[in-house]
C-alpha cells in the first residue's frame, strides 16, 4: 500500500513538487476517497515530457520483440491486480465489478494483441525497391522504407472506460507498440485507479528493462494544455468531449511545430430501423435498442443516441414500445457528479427546443440518471441543427421520423460524422435500400447490420473513428490494431549497406516479415 | 488552339465569371505571354468545390480498375502533348527542353505507377476478422475493414516542377488514385502549362467516362484560401514555401471541421562529409556536391543547402575546392522574377548575419542567380538559429564546420526536420560514426549514403516527407505510392452480407488481393 502516494510518475520516479490537494470521490456516495493526489507543476510537466523524449531513442530502437515482451508484461501485471483494485475502480466509477473484470480482460487482451502485431511485423510497412544500375536514361538507387514511432505521445484517457480507454488503454497500447514513450494525463474521475494501473505499467517496464521514461503519468487540470504545447510531444491521443478534444486540437495546431491530435469526441450513432424489419420484429428491436441505450447508463461513445425510421403504423407501434421500455428502465448512477450535471444540462437543452418533444422517461431529478426518449422533427436533421447532433452522454435517445425514402436520404445527408451507423433491416429492406450503405460510408467509421454499436471488438478489422466531429481525423481509429498507424511515420534509406539497415529491411529478412519487394509482397530474402 | 481560353475548369466546363486579367510571363525575358487567365470568383471557387463533392460518390465507388484506366489515359494524354507544349513550359519556367521532356515522362510514369497500385489493391488495406459465434464470454461478429478516399482534395502545385509537382503531379495522382476528386489551384508561374495539362486530364476523363467534376482547376490568388475553407474540401496537398504552407495549415485547422493538410515546405537537406571520405575523394565530393547545388539552378526541394563536416586539413582543402567550383559555375535564370527576388533576399539575410561568412560566388546582381557559398558558425546550428535553417531557394549552400564528434552530435540535434539527410562516407566512417543513422532518422524522411538528394525516385519505397518544417505532417510522403495513404480513411463493416460488401472484402476475393484474414495475410477466398 505504501506505493499509493498520489505522486506523479516521471522518468521511473515519483514526484510531488506541487500541492497534493486533488481528491478522488466515491461515484455512488459522492464522499471523498482516502488519499490526495499531487497536481503536477509546470516543471513536472516539462520533466515528464523530457523523460519521454530521453526514452524515445533507446525505446524505439529496441527490437520489436522487446517491446512486445513489455506489452505482454503489462498485460500480466494488469491481470494480476487484486480484488482491492477492482473494488477501487468500482468505487471511483460506480461501474459494477463484473463490468470492470471484463474491461480489465479487454485491456490486457489489447496489450497482447499489439504484442502480436509487433511480432507479425506488418506495422513496419517494409518496402524494398532494389537498385536498377542499368536502367535508362537514369539508374535507380536501392531504396528501402519502413516505419518508426513518431516520438513521445501525450495521452488523455476517458472517464467511461477507466481501464480500456485510460492509463493502459488503447491509445497507450498503440503508442507504446509504435515505439513512442507516453505521458499520460491521469483522468480526474479515477485517479486511484490510474495510480494502480500506472504502477502496474512501471513494474512491467522494470521487469522487461525498458528505459525509465517510457511511461509517465501526471495529475492535474492545466497540465493537459502544458503537455500538448510541450515541444517534446509529437502526437496526442484523446478520448472525451468535443469541447475538450477541439481545444487540444486548436492548441496543437497553433504550436510553432504543429502536431497531429487524434481525438475521439462526439457521436450520436444513428440507428436506422427499416420498414420490413419493423414489420417482422418491431417489439424485439424496441427491447434490444432500449437495452443498448441504457447499457452502462448510456455512457458509451457508441451508445445509439438517435433512431431514424420512416413513418408508418409499424414505426408508431415500435415507438410506443420503445417508450414503454425506456419508462421501465430504472435510473442509474453515472460515473461522476460532473457527468450527471452534463446529462441534466443536455436534457434541459432538448426539453427547451421547440421542435423536440419529450416522449418517455421519468423527470430527471436526484442523484441518478433517468432514461429518456425524445422525438425531433426531421427538418432539424436536414437543416443541420447543432443541438440534435450534440452527443448527450447518458441513457437518452432521440427519435427522428421521416415521411418517406426521399426525406430519409436528405436526413442522412444532414448527419455529421459518426463513429457508427447501424441498419436494422431484413433482406427485403437491404434490397430496397441498397443506396444507404454508400451514403453511410461517408458518415461513419463503422457500419453495422442488425447489431447494436455498443460493443467495440478489439481486432485487426475494427474501426473506432469517423469524420468530424466523431473524431478530429477520420483517417485514424482508436481501437484495433490499425490504430498503431496514427503514431508511425515512414523513413526511406537510399543505397544503405545491409549491416546499417534496420532488421526489417535487411536482405536476409531476419524478422521473416512480409515486405513489398519491387512491387510484389513476399517474405523471401532479397539478394 | 481554341481550347486555350484561360478560363477556369469547373465540372467539366470552362467558366470565366470574373476578370480575365491574369497574365503569364516568359521567365527568361520577363515579357508577358499571349493570352489572359480568368481569376476565379468566390462563386466559381464554390462551384468547383461543389463539383468535386458531387463527383466524389460516383467516382469513389467506381471499381479501382476504372480509376486505373483513367490514370493511364491521363498518362497517355500527357505523353501525346506536342512540341508546342514543351516550348510553352520552357518559356514559362526557363527550364530546358530536355528537362521538361524528362519531367513529363516522370509525370506520366507516376500516373501509371498509381494505376498499378490500384490494380494491385494493397491500398485497400483489406482486413477480415471472421465471426466467432461460440467465443466465450462473448461471441465475435464478422468484421471487415477497407479504405476509401477521404473526399474532395484541394491541390496546390509547386513552381519548380511545372509538371511533376503541379496540375497532374504527385498530389493529384495520389488523390485521384485514392478515389478523391481534385480541385487544383493553378500555379501563377505557369498558367499556360497548367491549362494544357488540365485539358489533357479532361480529355482522359471524358474518354474513360469519369464524372464531370472529377478534376477542376481554378486560377487566381485569393482562391486558395477560399478553397481550403470550403466545407466540401476534405484534405489539402501543397508544395511550396513554409510561409504559404503554414498559412494553409492554420486556415484548415481553424475551420468548423478541421481537415488535414499535407504541405511539403522547407528543407536544407544537410550533407555530412565524413573524415575518411574526405581523405579518399575530397575533390570528387566537392565537384559532385557543387553540381548538385547548382543543378536546375538549385530550385529543388531536395537541393543540398547545408554541408557539415569536422574541421581538418582535408575538410579545409575540400572547402577550398568547393569554393572554386561554386565560383566557376555560371549564373542561371530562375523560374520567375519572384524567385529571383526571394533568392536575393535570402542571400542578403545570410550576408548580414554576423556569424555567417561569404566564402564564394560572384556578387548577386542582374537578372540571373549566381551560385554562392557561405560558412556559418556551428553554434548557430546548436542554438537553433532560424536563419541558418531557412531554405533559400536557388544555387546557394552553407557550410558548417564543427570541431569534433561531440560538437557534430550537438549540431545535428539542433537540426530542424528535413526531407533528406545525406552521409558521404567510407566504410571506416560508417563504423566510426554508426551512431549518426539513428539520430538522422529523427530528423529526416530519407537518408542517403554516398549520393545526392536531388533525384527523387517515384517508387514504392520512396519517402518525400519529414518532420516539421520539412512538411506539416511527418506521417506523409508526397512522392511514391505510399503517398496515397494521406487521402484514405478506414471503414469497417460489421455483420454485412457478402453481396453488400465492397469487392475488396467479399468472401470469394474477386479482386484477388492480399488481405489480412484472422491475423494472417492471404490472397485466398474466405468461407
Amino acid at each position: 500500500m505504501s506505493d499509493y502516494t498520489g505522486h506523479n510518475f516521471i522518468d521511473g520516479q515519483r514526484s510531488a513538487a506541487g500541492h497534493g490537494s486533488l481528491q478522488s470521490f466515491d461515484a455512488t456516495t459522492g464522499e471523498p476517497l482516502p488519499g490526495f493526489y499531487s497536481e503536477a507543476t509546470r516543471e513536472e510537466v516539462d520533466a515528464a515530457a523530457q523523460a519521454a523524449a530521453t526514452a524515445y531513442q533507446p525505446y524505439r530502437t529496441l527490437p520489436a520483440t522487446r517491446r512486445a515482451a513489455f506489452l505482454d508484461a503489462i498485460a500480466d501485471e494488469l491481470d494480476a491486480l487484486d480484488e482491492e483494485f477492482i473494488a477501487t475502480v468500482c468505487r471511483e466509477t460506480a461501474l459494477p465489478a463484473a463490468r470492470i473484470q471484463g474491461e480489465r480482460a479487454r485491456t490486457s487482451g489489447q496489450m497482447r494483441l499489439f504484442a502480436k502485431v509487433l511480432r507479425r511485423g506488418d506495422f513496419f510497412g517494409a518496402r524494398i525497391d532494389r537498385a536498377l544500375p542499368d536502367r535508362q536514361p537514369l539508374s535507380r538507387p536501392d531504396l528501402r522504407q519502413y516505419h518508426i514511432g513518431i516520438g513521445p505521445v501525450a495521452v488523455f484517457g476517458a472517464s467511461n472506460f477507466p481501464l480500456a480507454f485510460s492509463t493502459a488503454g488503447g491509445d497507450t497500447a498503440a503508442a507504446l507498440a509504435a515505439g513512442c514513450p507516453v505521458v499520460f494525463k491521469a483522468h480526474p474521475g479515477h485517479m486511484a485507479t490510474a495510480e494502480r494501473v500506472a504502477l502496474a505499467i512501471i513494474r512491467a517496464a522494470e521487469k522487461t528493462e525498458m528505459p525509465a521514461g517510457v511511461f509517465n503519468m501526471i495529475y492535474g487540470g492545466m497540465v493537459g494544455a502544458w503537455l500538448v504545447q510541450h515541444p517534446a510531444i509529437k502526437a496526442v491521443g484523446f478520448t472525451g468531449s468535443l469541447k475538450g478534444g477541439r481545444a487540444l486540437c486548436d492548441l496543437a495546431a497553433a504550436r510553432p511545430e504543429p502536431i497531429p491530435v487524434f481525438a475521439e469526441m462526439s457521436s450520436v450513432n444513428p440507428v436506422l430501423v427499416l420498414p420490413e424489419a419493423l414489420k417482422v420484429r418491431g417489439s424485439k428491436i424496441a427491447a434490444e435498442l432500449s437495452a443498448s441505450v441504457v447499457q452502462g447508463a448510456g455512457q458509451f461513445c457508441t451508445k445509439p443516441g438517435m433512431v431514424i425510421g420512416i413513418r408508418s403504423p409499424e414505426f408508431q407501434a415500435f415507438l410506443d414500445e420503445l417508450a414503454q421500455q425506456i419508462n421501465a428502465h430504472p435510473a442509474q448512477t453515472l460515473l461522476n457528479a460532473g457527468g450527471l450535471c452534463n446529462y441534466t444540462d443536455g436534457l434541459t437543452r432538448l426539453h427547451e427546443h421547440p421542435q423536440i418533444q419529450h416522449r418517455a422517461g421519468q423527470p430527471q431529478a436526484g442523484g441518478q440518471a433517468h432514461p429518456q426518449l425524445y422525438e425531433a422533427a426531421a427538418e432539424l436533421l436536414i437543416n443541420g441543427d447543432e443541438l440534435l447532433q450534440h452527443e448527450v452522454f447518458g441513457p437518452v435517445v432521440v427519435v427522428v421520423a421521416v415521411k418517406d425514402r426521399e426525406e430519409l436520404q436528405r436526413a442522412l445527408q444532414g448527419l455529421q460524422g459518426q463513429l457508427t451507423a447501424t441498419l436494422i433491416a431484413e433482406p427485403a429492406d437491404l434490397e430496397a435500400f441498397a443506396d444507404l450503405t454508400p451514403l453511410l460510408e461517408l458518415k461513419a467509421g463503422r457500419l453495422l447490420l442488425n447489431g447494436y454499436p455498443t460493443g467495440v471488438e478489439v481486432c485487426d478489422a475494427m474501426v473506432h473513428g469517423g469524420p468530424y466531429p466523431a473524431t478530429s481525423d477520420a483517417r485514424g481509429s482508436s481501437v484495433g490494431t490499425v490504430s498503431i498507424n496514427r503514431f508511425l511515420r515512414p523513413i526511406c534509406f537510399q543505397n544503405y549497406p545491409d549491416n546499417l539497415l534496420p532488421d526489417a529491411l535487411k536482405n536476409a529478412n531476419p524478422l521473416g516479415i512480409a515486405r513489398l519487394v519491387d512491387g510484389v509482397s513476399t517474405t523471401e530474402a532479397v539478394s
